[in-house]
């Protein structure tokens, strides 16, 4: 693995987009136990799950602790590969490469900095470096080369491309107080077009009520083909999110992506407000002085949060009336795609969800 | 990775000899406090030596904890991959997978019980619980199958094959009272046979002097050819090496292989006897009540331990007048290969040598 500091796009690397061919995927398995309640039963069922279905159509790769190495390796089919790495907790998206490849079919990752959602700010945890070691550390795994913008505080998860130049990203996270604070708005997008060797990024000003993360992008939009993306969507005026997502609407429907073309924009309707119960607050280990949740307090739930791999999306379910909806929404948009709802609050109350637990890689060599 | 408990013999498996074609090797990253003089640094170099020789002809993948995963990259050239894992200590030719392969080109690891060369009876520390997973971890992180034989103790340095049929072994280590003191040496015979896929087990008495691990073959004798030996070699009658070496010897010139072959034996000197220093035993780190050296100790050196690449022999040099004699006869049996003689000293301290750091994967696919 070379550790290279010049600029993907000068070399001719670009992230492609989700919805592209890939290699295969990487989980991490959950083991926090003040991220993943009640030692973590339930969120490993779910997580296994959503592992499964990633692997009917790709490579699955599961990162494991020494500590739950058996234990992941029991609970998950074996065609599954399980392989060792030390992480703070389970967010692959956030912290696992983000991939790149050149027309000749080589990949690269880029290892950005990551601090835990927004460092002594207003991140969520603290220390997060082991975290931040995992980009080169997967790199390594895969014996690829690997970009080192640790000069960058970004995770995956607050970015989405269409593979064909665009970025879409959110101001509330990418201009937090918490990740980089002495770089103007733009010389974020230089950053962002330089690295992800892209040639235009889209600002939504925010994302999902009450997401932990400064509101990712890929919670509440994402892209299913150049040109067209999916909202999420609030109708209830009351309700906070509504003035949230229609901002985005409206943006999004003035603007042109990277090939000057309109956005067709899919809404999905959200589920209604989820909220963690006494009992989910109980399943916690939480130390001193941490940040943590509370009863009642409401969930950044969206079935936008979905992955895209190369012979379904797997989407949350949240057992709520808009379930079958918004099912049916991203089967019409992905008619090549089996559509597999998998039950999430299990992962939705580790603070993030499918999109978020996964990290495609694209095809390669 | 499938976890396989059928017999490797009955389904076509068997060990290939070090001498075949390979894929590439392993190595672990020494860190134990009370196996690496001062803090493994100079133990270090002599690995990342002995890597990068091997990395010259085929790929070398080297396993090191979270902690020192940082500096072992650093320490190691970009075409050496390093992957964490947890681990006791570093001998990956004890405890890496056996591999085995097949007639249509597949691999396959086995798993063996490891108990740090003796367990509550003998063994070197406890626990040793990391080590014995490995193996295990390891087929995970190539993605191969493995046969679990956890139902026997074994070391990898402990046996050698020609892939022809024949293994050869020490009695002081397979019939040692802290590994498998329940099975006759019939059902130890049985149980190489099956697991290795071999025809014919050859039992030496006795391998080095004070050799900490029972006297591992790989110390005293390998194979460099179907047919052919090396012999560790001692002329000095004062020495109890001579007896050691001398009915080796007479018991290999008597036998014959699994094809019926007699055996060529190359006899190699060993260098004059290596002992610890005062300054060596002050470098180490113990803890109460562990078994540890003391100063004037006899180390196990030996040519013997050495490991062919696919393009070069790598052994072990002591500073020692024989260095230069040892290196030519191991030339003139290899004579398509470089020989590349590295100071291992610092590795030998630890307690074994260059075969006994490393692991050879086959060629597959």
């Amino acid at each position: 693995m070379k550790i290279l500091n010049s600029i993907p796009k000068n070399d001719g690397f670009f992230m492609p987009a989700e919805f592209e061919k890939h290699y295969g995927c990487i989980i991490i398995w959950p083991e926090r136990p003040d991220s993943w309640q009640y030692g973590a039963v339930m969120a490993r069922k779910a997580f296994a799950k959503v592992a499964e279905a990633i692997a009917r159509s790709e490579k699955v790769t599961v990162i494991a602790s020494d500590l739950s190495y058996d234990t992941a390796r029991e609970a998950l089919p074996d065609y599954i590969r399980v392989v060792e790495m030390s992480s703070d907790d389970s967010w692959a998206r956030d912290y696992a490469p983000t991939f790149l490849k050149n027309k000749n079919g080589e990949i690269r990752g880029v290892d950005w900095y990551f601090n835990a959602w927004g460092g002594l700010v207003d991140g969520l945890y603290f220390p997060w470096d082991k975290d931040n070691k995992m980009a080169r550390k997967i790199c390594d795994l895969y014996d690829i080369d690997v970009y080192d913008i640790k000069d960058f505080v970004l995770e995956g998860g607050s970015i989405h491309v269409d593979g064909e130049g665009t970025v879409i990203t959110t101001e509330a996270c990418l201009l937090s107080e918490g990740r980089n604070p002495k770089m103007t708005k733009k010389d974020i997008e230089e950053k962002l077009k330089n690295s992800l060797g892209a040639e235009k990024v889209i600002w939504l000003k925010r994302g999902i009520y009450n997401d932990e993360t400064n509101e990712h992008v890929d919670n509440i939009c994402a892209f299913t083909a150049p040109g067209e993306v999916v909202l999420a969507w609030c109708d209830d005026k009351s309700d906070p999110q509504y003035e949230m997502s229609k901002e985005c609407f409206d943006i999004l429907s003035k603007e042109t992506d990277a090939k000057g073309r309109k956005f067709k924009i899919h809404k999905i309707p959200q589920p209604k407000p989820v909220f963690m119960t006494d009992d989910e607050c109980g399943g916690l280990i939480n130390f001193n002085g941490e940040p943590t949740r509370t009863p009642g307090e409401r969930l950044a739930a969206s079935y936008v949060n979905f992955y895209i791999s190369n012979g379904a999306v797997i989407m949350p379910g949240f057992n709520d009336k808009n379930d079958e909806t918004a099912k049916k929404i991203i089967q019409d948009i992905f008619k090549d795609r089996e559509v597999i709802q998998i039950y999430a609050r299990d992962i939705l109350i580790g603070g993030g969800n499918i999109h978020c637990i996964t990290q495609q890689i694209p095809i390669f060599g």
